[in-house]
């Protein structure tokens, strides 16, 4: 089978590492002719386009592992031009406003909405590795709107890369990942600039930081070309998140100003509870 | 030469495991005989008190590592029953409210007050370890009040435990630590109670957290018992940092609400800076 990357960075880049025991053949779409030499020299790819039209030409399968708001512009135009052979799947964050954009388009059901939830602060060919989807876990959206057994070969790939599968709806999909993930993101990007402003002299940042900073603050090296997309892309539930965090804080700073022991140990032990659910 | 640790847990501990090499005796006094004796299996101490007379009376240095409160309020009470000889060493997380209550005691000098910029976010004995310290900092305040010749050979002590040392004063400790390290934990506490009231459902935060939530909410793990009077104690350059980090906050949230890409990816770019002070 031929699979052509849109996109050839940590997310496709790994897919296809993860996959070299199979005799897949992956071609690489990119904007830069650079990016796609990187990910030829480290095995991603054996294939280069730089022209969408050839290389649906050459394809059986395309997946999307760019920007949200790039696979939503893209998504539509490139289910007109496939074949009825053809699949088209995307690895995007988010999920509604993708699936609503071909909500109505004729050949929906060669699309797969997927989302493998697992990455890294760095991003690029170079940051791609095999193991990154081990026991990682892959949200499928709306996969009944999908070809059903173009679908179950989707899937039983994806566990031969090492994905556990999940299936949901693409609203809910959204309003869980603003908590879980969307949100993490959010408080990393604020709490390093808090502490950039404050402490100009990185020196200071580095002696004093022990890795309780390093760890609260690591999502803030991901990408702004990645992140800005899906902070506009899943803006509702982004801001409900962020208010019902804000509302939190607040709680949390008004415990701390009225010395408020008892209220304080109460809120830390709440919190502390996460650790039954995350070891 | 005879130590007597007051806190067995994690810091203590680890600072009397890194020392096995040596033939420095530990003893160890807690209100918890159940704690003592769990340091006492590890190979933590070898000799456990319940009494203070009687664990002073046996000792030549001591240190405490225990919560920031109960420092502050047992140190004043512990240089008044020491001899001339003997030597008090803090290993709290806070520093200016620790340093006052001594500031005017006529055995001022016979203390160092010290703070490992190292930890991780379990407690008690069991979670010590031997290279807990290894390459981390230990900050030094006030080191001019404290006995030149004593101050020598804790810090060559602390050298051979694997520290590198710097010195400053307690307020400038207290400002920096509330922005770099209080506030981390502050954040990861609010956003492990945003989470767990929106997603009752322990599985459901199981299966779509990456390790992205983790890290981010880790330090929410963290003893309460720990962390609520380091609040406290340090509360007025916590506000302000909690004060600032809400402005970025604000920032962000205007800037998603807006769409407004430029100004988002400004602010996502800044915060990526700090990539080059943490690698």
């Amino acid at each position: 089978m031929k699979i052509l990357l849109i996109g050839v960075g940590l997310i496709g880049g790994s897919f296809s590492l993860a996959l070299k025991k199979r005799n897949f053949q992956f071609a690489g779409l990119s904007r830069s002719e650079k990016t796609l030499d990187t990910a030829k020299e480290r095995g991603i790819i054996s294939k280069k386009f730089l022209n969408l039209e050839e290389a649906i030409a050459w394809t059986d399968w395309i997946i999307l592992s760019i920007p949200v708001d790039a696979i939503k512009k893209m998504l539509p135009n490139i289910l007109d031009q496939i074949s009825d052979k053809q699949m088209v799947i995307d690895f995007g964050s988010t999920k509604a406003a993708i699936c609503q954009v071909v909500k109505n388009h004729p050949r929906r059901n060669q699309f797969i909405a997927a989302h493998p939830i697992a990455g890294t602060e760095y991003s690029g060919p170079s940051a791609a590795f095999p193991d990154l989807y081990k026991g990682k876990r892959l949200i499928i959206c709306e996969d009944e709107l999908s070809k059903p057994e173009e679908l179950a070969t989707f899937l039983s790939i994806a566990i031969d890369v090492g994905f556990e599968i999940t299936k949901m709806g693409a609203e809910e999909h959204d309003r869980h990942l603003a908590y879980i993930s969307h949100l993490s993101h959010v408080t990393s990007y604020a709490l390093s600039n808090t502490v950039l402003e404050k402490e100009r002299n990185g020196e200071v940042i580095l002696e004093l930081s022990g890795s309780g900073f390093a760890s609260t603050v690591r999502l803030a090296k991901s990408s702004p070309e990645m992140w800005c997309p899906i902070f506009i892309e899943n803006k509702e539930m982004i801001l409900e998140s962020i208010d019902s965090y804000m509302e939190q804080m607040e709680r949390l700073k008004n415990l701390i100003e009225a010395e408020n022991e008892t209220g304080l140990k109460t809120f830390l032990a709440e919190a502390r509870e996460i650790r039954k659910i995350l070891k």
